[in-house]
């Protein structure tokens, strides 16, 4: 290969990479941002008509409906007892101005001065790449409860 | 530098970028594949030859041993119930052809409404490039007991 | 862009994805070095004058104080239990030579034949790059206990 041409691959291939991390960074803001409450940053991951699709709890569309939630009496009470949603080991696959990420979550709360794992879940994450960045379009949230449902998203990811 | 030595070295240190997140990715395709019950493309991780080295538990070699371990009664009855296969924050050291990976791995398990956190190990995942990609050629798994031998493999990493 | 303007474009872009995968990397290390037992390892993945600063626990500055904690006997015996010190989900900030990772770290523990949840906390690391490659300057872990401080060190991440 010239110089060039292989200067215009490495650019491509950069790109690739970049992308990736980038999406990794999206994903492990989550978390800070649903556990101290940041309302606001928290909903902002998602695009404007983004969907957190959580079978056994709601689906909430939009930054207000998601704003609200984390602002509810319901994940206030959660965070300041103290909690940690994990957001762990995300195989991502890209395809030019999309993404998917097929992942697990969890919830450890803190009750009575122990931790209790309290939800564990598949998850797939849509993104789309904005002029800002990476966002998430869908993210739908399974327990592993043994439904057919969570597993199939994670079957998913390895077709 | 002059421009073609440093396009030239910027190939390299691109190549091991890939070859670091393509390892983190085959890393993290182990859960979603083992909890989905996708048992062909669990065992395809490895190499035809490979290894898959549970000291409690099992000591499987080659596709069709791995593939059985996923079909069987233990772990379909553990998936049904709902599972979480855990691997978390891998160690990469890449030398040419071969990378060794050291990390964490967890099962968490549903049972009656709640989630025990049933398995924590240490592993060592010994990796060769094959054409198709990485694929695993060895990955030992110790019980995080209190044994001396699932703290050699950690240590291993940082000798 | 000329093709030598590209080029020195493409290193400064693969150095900033260097360094985000050595300072996972560098994060990756601990909890080998901790659980192993790798008291020399682990306290030079610090700073000669960094602070690991663990709030309900102690304060150490320096390798000799951190070396000590790990021979010490509170973590001797914890990890001839079985131990699993956990970094997870690192958001990280690079800036030149200084660089801030926001995390989760769990520490699960062995007792009885099972496994503990035994502690969940924020974490924000901050980084100086020395000759020899990325040093933890500061490590601040705070028990996300229901705490503001522990909720303030995640929500710095996202401001």
């Amino acid at each position: 290969m010239d110089l060039e041409s292989t200067v215009r691959a490495l650019e491509k291939r950069v790109g690739e990479l970049e992308d990736r991390l980038a999406i990794y960074q999206l994903m492990y803001t989550y978390g800070p941002a649903a556990d101290s409450g940041s309302a606001k940053a928290a909903a902002h991951l998602w695009t404007a008509d983004g969907v957190y699709d959580v079978a056994d709890v709601a689906a909430m569309t939009g930054h207000r409906e998601l704003e609200q939630m984390y602002e509810g009496k319901t994940h206030q009470a959660l965070i300041h007892k103290g909690a940690a949603h994990l957001t762990a080991s995300p195989h991502v696959v890209i395809n030019g101005d999309r993404a998917v990420a097929t992942c697990y979550s969890f919830v450890f709360a803190h009750e009575d001065g122990n931790y209790k794992v309290w939800r564990v879940s598949s998850n797939r994450w849509d993104f789309v790449r904005e002029s800002a960045g990476w966002r998430i379009k869908r993210r739908t949230n399974r327990l592993l409860d043994g439904s057919e449902q969570a597993r199939a998203i994670l079957g998913r990811a390895v077709e």
